[in-house]
């Protein structure tokens, strides 16, 4: 008898209606013969409601009272599809984060998950119960409710079927699964069926918001193969795996799987910084220190012992920058900063570019003979990313999809 | 150092606005030098939502998933309130009440509290901290959520106050505490300053919807004294205690303590019934088998081996009622059944009656004179009742609240 994980967003456990409607799709996967454990979000936007609640209170809650509040979400909607499975005869039964074995560490409002003792869910199994677990959330070794941050109940269900040696791990959200590209954007994007953890992670951290990244580094870590589908229908959707699986059965033949874009960008450019050996630490580690995530940072050659170190934030970090520039200024008497805020990021991404060269010159040309200027690179194993005027940025990414074959179904 | 239990009800968790006030009654009894323990009921019509939900994917919800679902109402008050404290600087941490240590047994949506094992709360307050426990909830041998029943924050609050040896048990609500009767129906009414835990049971009973019943049974039980009070004003409420106290402290000189009435009254008589025995038996065991809560009976002394009974029961169980004596009527050929549900109950309610004869004869007495005529009687140690037409109610509570020089406020 097979194990299946199957978890299900807010959106698709939004109202009665849609409760119903996953109850009905559980017993599909159950009437095959298999044991199931399901994972839930919190309906709707009751996380959203219940941190708004938190604000009215205070800007500055305490986190162990945060969790407390946040979990109830995922409390509400476990409850409930217990119920609907028990209204159209299924044996089921609820489970907290706590009650499921998701133990956690003290990381309030982001802990991250320490181990699993699914004791109770096997003897519920055993039971021939589904095991209906309330995702996002655990128990720290004080006894206190901590929660798993934004996106926790992939975490949560790629944890249990990691445990639980699950023959499936089925993640249901609004989406059919992972595009080739953001297809409220380009018309043309089309969905994968396989995609590689390092792909997927690429894409998650491009913009793509299918899959939680953590959720996405457990499953490569634990050789979880997730399929990622949508809840409204009943279409295969896109199976992220290992990059060995893909070659060994044949499942990719592009080099190219993915196009992301981000528009919220601000490049900072410093001229003729003094290229002397600890400059670069300062202004980083001083980024660092106040909380600014910098994404891409670019460093010319030195010429006359000076050289460009341009980099890349969030737009909404832009004075935090600003003044952190100020105060290190002094220091090595910057001769000039410039930023730029309409800037965007396109990235293609693929694990064929771990054996073929040629895709970012196949990059480049396609931007080039389109009028689009480059005004930072930046490339990793499996990924290429540029950073073009905001105004180029549309464009760009459907020259792309264009260029490297994308509009047509890959497999 | 004093222990003081502090329990809010919904409509005092209501809002944000609402729980920073709690916030500063907390704070104001902690600075006097107690230890605080605070039970909160879910914020305002959280409960009545939740059922509103359940309601809409199932009309017979498991009781195990009901209790989960609405155990998530106390977990939102008592996670803000703690973020409330915080903010103003105080030392708070908020427990579910598994985390609290309630101890229940297995019957959902009505557990009975077991034990209470209140070693984290301890732990808490020897760390100076404010404990805010999530009411109506508590932990089965199973591991599982049980909810208390309606009204269950009260019993959390007593149970703690009994188990923690608590100085002080105050349940807050937004009413000032416990009247002579009901002062939205009578101007005069005058709130009680003291009032023993049997008057307040029978009170209970006959519609004062100030505290739980099971609770006020629990502090009889473990000596607990109650003060019932407003969270929106600074006087003095109702102290609920022993009357052995009330007696040996002369906090009492009036006969009657208060009037309650009851227009949710139906009143049925079987006519001439034969005088032998299992009659009442078989109609009064058949009403208990469909669930049927009959209050007041009467029987009359026989006559040519015949008699007469009356009972009385809730408006909406008529029906029920009805098609169960129709069942039995074949067996004792039932003369005739005649029904009335346009009947009300008035009861007047002292510890006096106890020592002092004639309050019923005073009662009579003055219903009598309005021209109020008793249809049935029943009395017990501290109370009688009577029942009698709907229109009359009104006048006859007004009359025994005169009568019985309750306008005026005693002690």
């Amino acid at each position: 008898m097979a194990t299946v994980v199957m978890k299900f967003g807010g959106s698709s456990v939004a109202d009665a209606d849609k409760i119903k409607h996953v109850a009905g799709k559980i017993v599909a996967r159950r009437g095959a013969g298999n044991k199931v454990v399901v994972v839930v979000s919190a309906p709707g936007d009751t996380t959203d409601d219940l941190l708004a609640m938190a604000d009215k209170i205070t800007s500055n809650p305490p986190a162990r009272e945060m969790d407390v509040l946040l979990a109830t979400g995922e409390m509400v909607s476990s409850s409930l599809l217990a119920m609907a499975l028990s209204a159209i005869g299924e044996k089921a039964i609820s489970m907290t984060g706590p009650q499921a074995g998701i133990l956690a560490d003290t990381n309030y409002t982001h802990a991250k998950i320490k181990k699993v003792n699914p004791k109770k869910i096997r003897a519920q199994l055993a039971k021939n119960n589904i095991v209906i677990v309330a995702g996002f959330q655990a128990l720290n070794h004080k006894g206190d409710i901590t929660t798993l941050g934004r996106g926790g109940s992939d975490l949560t269900a790629v944890a249990l079927a990691a445990e639980l040696k699950a023959d499936s791990c089925e993640i249901y959200s609004d989406v059919e699964g992972v595009y080739t590209t953001d297809p409220r954007v380009v018309k043309n994007a089309t969905k994968l069926d396989y995609l590689s953890y390092d792909e997927m992670l690429e894409m998650s951290g491009s913009g793509a918001q299918v899959l939680q990244s953590r959720s996405v580094e457990v499953a490569k870590k634990f050789g979880v193969e997730i399929h990622a589908r949508s809840t409204f229908s009943q279409d295969q959707g896109t199976i992220i795996t290992s990059e060995e699986k893909i070659w060994r059965e044949k499942m990719e033949t592009l080099l190219v799987s993915g196009i992301t874009f981000d528009k919220n960008q601000a490049k900072f450019t410093i001229i003729d910084l003094p290229d002397i050996p600890g400059v670069a630490s300062k202004i980083f580690c001083g980024l660092t220190k106040i909380g600014v995530n910098v994404d891409m940072i670019v460093q010319s050659a030195a010429v006359d012992k000076k050289n460009d170190i341009s980099f890349t934030v969030g737009r909404q970090e832009m004075k935090k920058v600003h003044a952190e520039l100020d105060k290190i200024a002094g220091e090595f008497k910057f001769p000039q900063v410039v930023y730029d805020e309409h800037v965007a990021k396109i990235s293609v991404i693929g694990i064929g570019m771990r054996s073929h060269s040629g895709v970012a010159a196949k990059m480049f040309d396609i931007l080039c003979r389109k009028g689009i200027n480059i005004e930072m690179i930046s490339t990793s194993e499996i990924k290429i990313s540029c950073i073009v005027d905001e105004l180029d940025m549309l464009r760009a990414v459907e020259e792309l999809h264009k260029g490297f074959g994308l509009s047509k179904k890959r497999q």
